[in-house]
């Protein structure tokens, strides 16, 4: 292979880590407006179809679970009262085909004429490269009221396993 | 052509197509601390000179009236308050020369002593690529108070026209 | 030189330019998770070993002392009630081995089981391109309570010097 061609595999490879991580952000930020819209299909189509979103309290096991959240009278109530699903800058990490995405998280609700800040929480998203892209495969997300798995789960995000 | 030419060519899209997608974030995340340090000229040179600012109960038509605004005393009794315009990061969709960004918006206000959550929002940028680059051609934003419009907003961003 | 290879020098320019604004987007997104989970020595390496943290009623001159801010009482019994360090999306300006990066942040609190706004601020990081990769030699953050400076800092962002 000459040098002009050694080059331009090695861009190719760099490209391709950029793109891996602005589609991981884009990925990130698509839960907001999809589950604010009420948007479903989309809203589950971002995890595989086992793929697991893992509130602690409580766990929705698979796509079809996450679509049924979306439809079900709470959301349903929440996003007609006035809610935000605010996923703050994804911390992209890829390795091959998996990938973890690290982010803050904050729910607004429109309350009495105002907004307040109804939770916040830290989000750690497992993502594989499937044939239609990548998608979850776990979201796990912990309130940061100071219980220890959320200061772990942003701890796994910038240290070394 | 040759492999490796087409090669080249193909990389110089996609290197194209993550400068489009960046260029745009950093359009959206110059709104807030344009109108934050009152630069009223920054401010409105985000849009082209017919864009548009449509807030829904109110609309700024053309670059020069968002300059008007930043100028106009309830912008400056705002920031000299203590206030800021976060926009969250930006869902970008870029098709040719024309593309659609889609974020989350608050504005924080420094009241007594503390700061307060004042709107939440969602907003749709529709943008095309001039000359100088990546100019608004509209803005729309919609307060998440529970009205139709803002969660139409939101699933424009994610579903198909 | 030929065309082709012309073509492939160009392109490493700019694939290197998505690079450093992805590096150093990362840099500020590694800030939040590591404070609030603790990782002291994360935090310290964001900065360089001679590295300013200027809060303005407050500095801390050297990655060390960032470090030990981490460790310190104060911050300890925030995280372990429950605490976010948000940043937003930053506005990333490359001239060379030099960058300059500006965002938000908010810092949410857990206090009597519900999620309050207890800062917002702006922030300017100053960086360079060292051996390690980008590291902040200031940051410089400013409450949005309505003071110069954070309006400064915000249109030092915006316009050029």
């Amino acid at each position: 292979m000459s040098d002009l061609e050694e080059a331009v595999r090695a861009l190719e490879e760099r490209v391709r880590e950029l793109e891996d991580t602005l589609a991981i952000s884009r990925l990130v930020a698509t839960y907001g407006p999809a589950v604010d819209s009420g948007a479903d299909d989309v809203a589950a189509d971002l995890w595989t179809e086992a793929g697991v979103y893992d509130l602690g309290h409580r766990s929705m096991d698979g796509a079809a679970a996450v679509a049924e959240m979306v439809r079900g009278d709470g959301h349903q109530q929440l996003i007609h009262n006035g809610a935000a699903h605010m996923l703050g800058p994804a911390l992209v990490h890829v390795d091959g085909d998996r990938a973890v995405a690290t982010c803050y998280s904050n729910v607004f609700r429109y309350v009495d004429g105002g907004f307040e800040t109804w939770r916040t929480a830290a989000n750690r998203w497992d993502l594989e490269r499937t044939a239609e892209g990548w998608r979850a495969t776990r979201r796990t997300t912990r309130l940061l009221d100071g219980n220890d798995e959320s200061r772990e789960l942003l701890r796994r995000a910038v240290t070394p396993d």
